[in-house]
C-alpha cells in the first residue's frame, strides 16, 4: 500500500465524532497525500461532514468501548467496537496506523492481541517526545501503558527510546537516564537499580544514570525511562501546572489598565512561545511503541486541535518507519548477543 | 520542658554549617522564645557565629552521615554522627524537635529506632502542606520516606493526613484522595484499589476517590495520598517546573528595552505572588509524620532561606502538638474498632 492511510477510532474519547471528524477534515486539508478511514456510527459521523469530501472513508462500527471498563472485559466484548475495527484495518494492511482516544488498557491489550509485539519486547510502552529547555527534546516512556514494570521491561523501554531518539531526533548516541528519587547508586527501587546495572554494562547504551523529577524538562537526557504509573502521574502533573501558568497569564490580559493589558498580551505571547509547546494540545498523541504496527493513543479529553496533533504523530511515525527500525535494531542486537 | 527548643543537625546537607548556622541565627532573631542546639563540629560552627549570641548551644558530634550511604550501613555506623546526636537530644527531651538536611533513608531509620512510631502506624511518612489554587492548601504524603507502600500504609497515611489537615489547616472534615493514573474505580495498582476500598468503607473518612497528577495543585482535595516514590518524583517535578518559570521571568527583566524591563519586573512580581509560594525555598521542610516526636527533613540542597523555612516547620509542629494529636486520634479510632 503506497497511500498514507490512517484509521481513526471516531467514537472513543470524551467527545467522540464531534472532535474526531473536524480534526480529520483539518488533517486532510494539511496533508494532500493523506487518506483517512473513520470508524464509527455513520449516522453520527455523516452530519458532521461537508457535502463533498475526498480521501475519507467511513467504516461502520456497532459499539464503543467505555473508558471506565476493565480492559480484560472490554477486550472480551470488543467485537464490532470502533477501537477494534480501527486496529483490524491496520492488521489487514488497509491502514498504516490507528489513532484512538479510547480506554488505554483496552487499546494496549487489543493492540498486542491483533498487531503483536516486536520480538524481544515483552510489553509495548506509551512514549512521547517532550520539549525541554534549550530547544532540546526528551523521549519519555512509559507514560501509562504498564502501571507496573520489571527491570527487563525498563531496559527494553530504554532500547526502544534510543532507537526513537536516533530516528526522530537525529541524535547519534542518545543519553539514557532512569527516573529515580535520588541520583546516588543506592537510591530507589530494586527493579530500577537492577535495570541500571544492566544498562550500565551495555556498551551500546550511553547510560548516564538516574535523574530526579526536577530534571524532567531540563534536557539533561535524551531518553528518560520510568514505569507507566510514575510516567503518567508525572506527565499529568506537568500538564496541570502548565495549564495553571498559561491561564494566569490570560487573566492578566483581562485587566482594566491599558498598560496591564499590553504587558499581559506581551507576556502571554512570551509564555506561549516558551512554554506553549508543553501545552497538552501541542504534543498530544503518545505512540504505543514496541508493536509491529503503529498505534497512537490520544488524550481522552482531546479537543480538535489536540486530536489533530495525534493524527500528525501517526503520520510522523509512518514516515519514520518506527516499528521496522525497532525490529531491525533489536534483531541485530539479539543476533550479536547470541554470537557472543 | 517549657522552652521551645529545637536541635539542628548542623553538618548534613549540601552546605552543612555554612547554611545551617546563619539560618539558625535568623530563626533566633525571628522567634524570641526559641532555643536552638547546633549539633556539629565546633571548629566549623564557631567561626560562623557572632561574638555574642544567646539561646544557642553547641553539642559536639564527631562524624557526618554521607548522603550516598546505604541507610542500613549508615545507621550501623551512626554513633557520634550529627544526625544521630540531634535525634538523641529529642529522645532525651532536651529538644522538642530535630531538623536535618541529611540522608532521608538514614533519618527515617534512625528516627524510628530512637523515637519510635506511634501505635497503629507501620511506617512514618514525609508530609508537606502544598499551596494550591484559590488560596487552598493540600496535605500531600508520602513524599519519599517509603519508596514502596502497601495498602495498609496508604490508609495510615490518609488517617495521619486527615489529622494534620484538621489541626493545621482548620478543616473540619478534610477531603481525602488517592493519587492515581485515572479517576475510574478500575484504574491503577492493586494496592491503591485496596486502599480505596478500605477508605471508602470508613465512615470517619471523607474519601473522594482518585485524583490524577494534573489535579495536584488545583485544591480539589485537602489530603492527597501516594507512595513515597511517586510523591517524591511528583514534588520534584513541580519544583523543577516552578524554577524554570520563575527564572524565565527573571530573564525578561534583563532585556535592553526599558518597557521590556518594566513589564518584566511587573511580571516577575506577579509570578512570584502567584507561584512563588511553590518555590522550594518557601515550603522547604517535610515533617516525618507518624513518629512519637517531631522530626523535620530539609532539602539537602537547602539554602539559608529554605533551611529557615524548615526550622519554622519544626516550630509549627511543636506548637500544634502534632504527634500527640495523631496518637490520641489513632488510639480512639483503635478503641472504637475493638469495641465493634
Amino acid at each position: 500500500m503506497d497511500n498514507l492511510t490512517v484509521a481513526l477510532d471516531a467514537m472513543s474519547g470524551d467527545f467522540g465524532p464531534r472532535v474526531v471528524v473536524p480534526a480529520a477534515l483539518q488533517a486532510l486539508n494539511c496533508h494532500p497525500e493523506l487518506h483517512l478511514i473513520l470508524v464509527g456510527e455513520p449516522t453520527e459521523i455523516i452530519p458532521l461532514l461537508p457535502k463533498k469530501y475526498q480521501r475519507l472513508t467511513i467504516v461502520e462500527s456497532t459499539s464503543v468501548i467505555a473508558n471506565d471498563m476493565k480492559p480484560s472485559i472490554a477486550i472480551r466484548h470488543s467485537q464490532g467496537s470502533s477501537m477494534r475495527i480501527a486496529l483490524e484495518l491496520v492488521k489487514q494492511h488497509r491502514a498504516l496506523a490507528c489513532v484512538s482516544a479510547g480506554n488505554t488498557g483496552a487499546l494496549m491489550g487489543l493492540s498486542k492481541l491483533l498487531l503483536h509485539s516486536i520480538e524481544g519486547i515483552e510489553r509495548p510502552a506509551l512514549v512521547a517526545v517532550l520539549p525541554a529547555l534549550n530547544n532540546r527534546n526528551t523521549v519519555v516512556l512509559d507514560l501509562g501503558a504498564n502501571a507496573e514494570c520489571n527491570s527487563d521491561m525498563l531496559v527494553q523501554f530504554a532500547l526502544m527510546g534510543v532507537i526513537l531518539a536516533r530516528s526522530t531526533l537525529n541524535i547519534d548516541n542518545p543519553r539514557v537516564a532512569l527516573l529515580n528519587i535520588g541520583e546516588e547508586d543506592i537510591k530507589g527501587l530494586d527493579r530500577i537499580r537492577a535495570a541500571a546495572s544492566i544498562l550500565k554494562s551495555d556498551k551500546n547504551i550511553n547510560f548516564i544514570g538516574y535523574l530526579e523529577g526536577n530534571e524532567l524538562l531540563t534536557g539533561k537526557t535524551d531518553v528518560l525511562v520510568c514505569d507507566g504509573f510514575v510516567g503518567n502521574v508525572t506527565l499529568k502533573t506537568v500538564e496541570g501546572l502548565i495549564k495553571i501558568f498559561l491561564s494566569s497569564t490570560q487573566l492578566m490580559t483581562k485587566r482594566n489598565s491599558l498598560i496591564m493589558k499590553l504587558a499581559g498580551h506581551w507576556l502571554q505571547k512570551k509564555m506561549t512561545k516558551n512554554f506553549g509547546h508543553l501545552d497538552p494540545n501541542h504534543y498530544n498523541g503518545a505512540c504505543l511503541l514496541g508493536l509491529q504496527r503503529i498505534v497512537i493513543k490520544s488524550h481522552g479529553s482531546a479537543n480538535q486541535k489536540s486530536f489533530l496533533a495525534a493524527i500528525e504523530q501517526a503520520i510522523l511515525a509512518i514516515k519514520n518507519n518506527i516499528p521496522e527500525r525497532i525490529a531491525t535494531s533489536l534483531s541485530s542486537a539479539l543476533a550479536k548477543s547470541e554470537n557472543n
